[in-house]
């Protein structure tokens, strides 16, 4: 099952996505589950799928306007340093335990909305990445047990604004820039991928394929993240853990490649789909 | 005049709190505004203050239980190496900009509630900070406005977990631990403070003074701590910014002194109160 969130006519809304439309199940459960981080809460996708999986879209592609799959979560967690082409290219040494740093629910935008190059930089950066949502929390959750927690996948570019990520020791400022992180096009539930180390990513500028790897390439896989995590503090339905970038980040290149306003990024992995992103510069 | 959130028998809650209670904000405002956060939203403290500042507590202290000042921030800025003393005692340098990282509001504890030294880590440490609450929310804010969009100050006690702090070159791991953020007493309003660099702080570990400084020494100011995070995403209300520790942390002492099971931890600030804290074990 494939689940999005969207806004229609200024109303944020969730359903399931399908090649002809969205099944609105903000209407049908939004009084329950306000919001598809709430019905991820309730354990309710699979009664949802039973009830609605088969009734017709009520809403068309063009009707709405996707928001990021999941706007609201508690934290978004992202893993830095987790692919050794990476690595190598920024210069940095391997880390026994992953690179932990946060991004704020505010700078995400929706498949297709626009990613916002920030006026005060000129070195906005793409990174692909596969976002990980947890289905039911959980807190010193085993590595054995990890996956069982996940919700399901989708796909992530985590715009990265080098200059202000280098301004000091913690990347932060770089990583949170509003209108910078895109979330989409949808969640694709866990059951439909039941092993996320066994995917292709790949991210392109403008049709140019500029990331390309497989998810077997982690150094720490996604179970491990998730046990690391939670060793910390309790990961909450909704929590998205966006878990590394493969080498071929535009800051690395020479000449460097940065995004630029009329440009398009997309991020594909297999099993998911395809999120697309214009960027405009900041008004 | 000043707030506190708080949890009644199960029930969150918010008022102003007087030396013999608290006026009930939240069962008089509570259907339009259900939190601290979203009373300051609305911009609404001067008329609360105006029609209940002279209303009769409703609640004596010991009915209810403090609760972090805003436990459910959109986002928690933590500043880093924001007194030289503490840069010196790291072995750091100074950096231009300002170091950001983030904290998330699982990780919070209020006032008297206890701090929570996690199983896996004997390098629990304190950081007495000076917390800002944002009122007003904005992007790009100026630092000469900057103060005009703080709701008020409060105390924090950092808790970090400097082995996890250290597993690799970004904080977070060891800065959001659960039970490991203490913010509280209450929310001081900006008017009882107008220069938030005329404060003294002074952290305790069992009584014996451990940490003293005056905010004037603060590397970069809370006006240009605003400035800087606002040009990288809007600051909302109930947004805290967490501006940094003074010298004289557990982890840089010969021998180090770590907060265990049984202390208690303070953080006292002029014009404000103190924040106090009994230190438990995970269980």
């Amino acid at each position: 099952m494939r689940l999005v969130s969207f806004i229609q006519d200024g109303r944020p809304g969730y359903g399931i996505a399908r090649s002809d439309g969205v099944v609105d199940l903000g209407r049908r459960c939004g009084t329950t589950w306000p919001t598809l981080r709430d019905a991820l809460a309730a354990e309710s996708l699979g009664e949802a799928e039973r009830l609605y999986g088969g009734t017709a879209p009520d809403l068309a592609w063009d009707d709405i306007a996707l928001a990021p799959v999941i706007p609201n979560p508690d934290k978004i967690i992202c893993i830095g340093l987790n692919y050794r082409d990476h690595v190598a290219e920024t210069g940095r040494t391997l880390t026994e335990k992953p690179t932990l740093f946060a991004r704020f629910p505010g700078s995400q935008v929706g498949h297709l909305q626009p990613l916002v190059k920030p006026a005060i930089s000129d070195e906005f950066d793409y990174e692909g990445e596969l976002a990980v949502v947890i289905g039911k929390g959980g807190r010193h959750i085993a590595a054995a047990d990890a996956l069982n927690h996940v919700a399901g996948y989708s796909c992530y570019n985590e715009g990265s604004v080098r200059d202000w990520q280098r301004h000091t020791s913690q990347f932060l400022a770089g990583k949170t820039f509003a209108g910078t992180g895109g979330f989409g096009p949808w969640l694709v539930t866990a059951d439909e991928i039941p092993d996320p180390s066994r995917l292709t990513l790949e991210t392109r500028l403008n049709g140019q394929v500029v990331q390309r790897a497989t998810t077997d390439l982690m150094i720490t896989p996604v179970a491990e993240q998730i046990a690391y995590i939670s060793a910390i503090l309790p990961l909450l339905p909704g929590d998205v853990i966006v878990s590394g970038t493969p080498g071929g980040v535009g800051a690395k290149r020479i000449p460097p490649l940065y995004m630029r306003p009329g440009d398009v990024a997309e991020v594909e992995i297999t099993g998911i789909g395809v999120l697309r992103n214009p960027v405009i510069a900041e008004s």
